[in-house]
């Protein structure tokens, strides 16, 4: 396969997209184009864009435009190991850890299939024997909880996912999360546990992440201040990192599995990262059943055809609402709250992976990138931000993400609906209300609409529907990146503040540097 | 005091802002600029805008804007009970449920001190009594734990402010929030619930909310179903709504606190919305400083000068970002995990406030108002999004929030330095990093700097600071409201949707509504 690597701007589709007249939401939505409008995300998500301010003239336009980028194109050589993350020199493998993959693939001499799985197999077979107490604490107690310690990909994404499922499986174990250096944190975590009991999961590529290793000294050294007969706290430890890592050597901990360099942190939830705590609290049957609708979704988005694919589908619109439309914000809204913290996961999936200004050459490129993400839970949202997502000067789109039924089998009703059909109805109402608007005389009550929205749709948040949710966002935001011809991969940005925390530590600041720590340290 | 509400955009100074070359921050960032471009927020808060992109130049055109638009008139009628809320025809008093006044106030006949005081009274001694067991459960036992039902305003802030403050001082009773219609968030926090010990707190100004009023009857069917010996359900609830509310006239509450028409839900944490679940939760004299903090930042938002005026000065400067520099996003982050939901109560104040298209008389405006606010807590967001705040083609300004001290006295050394330590040396980092930026020849490593930042900072997250954070905010969105020339004390953007709900609710639909109804419900 030849593909060639061009920016945005070059491609004929996109400049025809700039000349076309601009569609009314209100004039085109009809029950019609709502049935027609839908692209499927594989494993029973349903993609619904009946809400875009698209039309049958300009979907054609970004049919072209995705082929003219030879988006599926590069995502088949991204699958079969070709150098995609220019910026590091690496590999892009994070659908292999769900099994997808065309050919097998060697990194470093290794098949990195049987590296996955056999990580996988690892974490499975010491999850069992956690449950069914053959590991226990280093008091002889089973483990009843499990804490991450772990910050960025190897936080936000397990977290996400952790509360998103809690609800539909009773934890085996329960999850605790400790990310920030922040003292309070590890403080208030720290605080309502049983060190006996507790099995924590220490998380870093690298070993040498400087909040993850402070907050282990943390946690270490309270368990040793606490003074508990027989308690060897390495021994309620266990790593997750590369082999390659100083971690990795250290055999005090009571196991290791590992990770590689070809996943960055944020795609690093289908990988031992998620793999381990999400098998540990929830179980290795339903880390399975995660995997396996990541994996269809990372099927579903190898289809060439824009309407049978929903994440190429969802990219190419977003960058029609960012580069013609100037829309530079997406508002994420889960009609569930299981899904509270999935907006701040993928507001580092997709800030981290496509604000750049570079592409994948290292030359500046002259449009815009990706967009800023932000969200939380409706029905809780209508009452805080809709209001400017109705009225506001700024149009920000909005991606709802709804389920046809709750997790937990406890629903009642109130005055003719239960409390799900309140929600669904609420979210339904919202998706009319900003496409069609309403006139009003006072324009105070005014309602222009054209506020453009899209629905991720399911029966119910299942293991199976988060694993393709999160594949789907994980693939759009690949998509787009292709599609800016940036590299979606590194994230070279991160590296100066690191760089000059470390000047204050080690007491090498300029007077600009000097000026600011003396106000807060 | 005669004062005139005109436009933004026939302002002279503002004019003249427009034609202001713009200034470069790596040029003007020096030390001595950090220790002067500094203003007091009250309470021992302190504004640091060394990082903003303007010069003397800017900051005195900003000053003549401040007295062109009249703010401190405004906000001094806004105290003495103006009608400033023209939408809705109400006062804004909010101020005043913190004893912040000029004069007395009177509305519907009521001094509205004695009304704001008098309610205040009775929570603290609904608290002690409750605190000290001589108010107890309906089966004897004492109460442990308080949940608040509310959602929005009766939501956002309360909880922020409990997250807060929780690790400030051990909580007298336990605090949970069930908010969104989503069966799955009240079954999970009833889950863990003993009802015989737990008090319920349910907040709805107008006793008509549908999500609250849901709630509420869900919970008392839970705690029928649980079949407990004794056990009177709404003698563990207490109301907190409006005296002409349905829910005030009913007498099977445990109690009722009132709150008024002249506060909307986002103003509302330091009225009874706040006061009672955290008076319940944390002690009455934990809100009481908690409210002396607010005080404070309110008389000092008094101050025509902008640089004893960080509200004030705050405001502008947003004006300025937004109007001038066309920055439409702010980004919040707290270095400090008990702040972690503060950003989203923020999000909600601000962006409900601000986020209009027609001015104060109901006139569309031509210029962009309110700006998208979204954050999470340092050092996590370092690992999140901060990569686009770096090297994105959009430029978001960071509003940091800093503590010299952590909240729990419990901080360790690791590698030379603490945790806390650590946090604070990032934050300085990250500050000096987005103004300065840094020189690569490789485009990828670049660093443009020009990221506007600002710093509010003060010892410790206390209740007073606390207090002193939430009125800056509350304070700079009202400033900015006045600028612009709107309305930010209504919020009609959020009727269209409610009224769509209920047509879904009552099978009254047209086509478009029925066909996404079809596919959710």
């Amino acid at each position: 396969m030849s593909v060639n690597y061009v920016n945005l701007d070059k491609s004929d589709n996109f400049k025809k997209l700039l000349e076309t007249p601009v569609c009314q939401i209100k004039e085109e939505l009809s029950s019609d184009r709502i049935k027609k409008y839908s692209a499927s995300a594989g494993a029973g998500l349903v993609y619904n864009f009946a809400g875009k301010k698209v039309n049958n003239t300009i979907l054609t336009l970004l049919q072209g435009l995705a082929d003219e980028q030879q988006l599926i194109e590069k995502y088949k050589l991204l699958l079969n190991g070709d150098v995609i993350n220019t910026g590091e020199k690496r590999m892009v493998l994070h659908h292999h850890t769900r099994g997808m993959k065309l050919d097998d693939v060697v990194s470093e001499g290794q098949d990195m299939t049987k590296f996955y799985d056999g990580e996988k197999k690892k974490i499975y077979d010491f999850a069992k024997k956690v449950h069914n107490k053959e590991i226990l604490g280093s008091t002889g107690k089973p483990f009843d909880t499990v804490v991450q310690v772990g910050i960025g990909g190897s936080d936000l994404g397990p977290r996400a996912i952790y509360l998103a499922l809690k609800n539909y499986n009773k934890p085996v174990l329960n999850a605790h999360f400790i990310a920030n250096v922040d003292p309070d944190d590890a403080n208030n975590v720290l605080s309502s546990l049983n060190f006996e009991t507790t099995l924590f999961v220490l998380v870093s590529k690298s070993g040498t992440t400087q909040e993850t290793l402070t907050n282990q000294k943390f946690v270490l050294n309270k368990m040793e201040k606490a003074n508990i007969s027989g308690l060897v706290p390495l021994k309620h430890f266990v790593s997750v990192t590369s082999a390659t890592s100083p971690l990795a050597a250290d055999t005090n901990y009571l196991s290791s599995f590992f990770i590689d360099n070809n996943i960055g942190g944020r795609f690093s939830s289908s990988s031992a990262v998620g793999g381990c705590i999400l098998s540990l609290a929830l179980g290795p049957e339903i880390f399975e059943r995660f995997l396996s609708g990541a994996r269809e979704a990372d099927k579903q988005a190898l289809n060439s055809n824009i309407f049978e694919n929903a994440a190429l589908l969802d990219a190419l619109i977003g960058v029609y609402e960012n580069n013609v439309l100037n829309m530079k914000n997406t508002a994420v809204i889960p009609y569930s709250e299981s899904m509270s913290r999935f907006p701040a996961h993928l507001q580092q999936l997709d800030m981290e992976s496509n604000g750049k200004s570079v592409n994948r050459f290292g030359d500046r490129v002259s449009y815009s990138t990706g967009v800023s993400i932000f969200g939380e839970p409706g029905t809780n949202s209508q009452h805080s931000f809709f209001q400017y997502i109705h009225q506001a000067t700024s149009i920000i789109p909005v991606q709802f993400i709804g389920f046809r039924k709750p997790q937990i089998d406890a629903d009642m009703e109130y005055q003719g609906s239960t409390s799900g059909k309140k929600l669904n109805a609420n979210l339904v109402a919202q998706m009319t209300a900003m496409g069609v608007g309403k006139d009003d005389e006072n324009k105070n009550k005014n309602f222009d609409g054209e506020r453009p929205t899209s629905l991720l749709h399911a029966d119910q948040l299942t293991p199976e529907t988060m694993g393709a949710i999160l594949a789907h966002f994980e693939n759009k935001v690949m998509f787009q990146g292709f599609t800016w011809n940036i590299n979606s991969f590194d994230q070279e940005g991160v590296q100066l503040g690191k760089l000059l925390a470390n000047k204050v530590l080690n007491n090498q600041m300029d007077d600009v540097l000097k000026s600011y720590a003396d106000l807060m340290i």
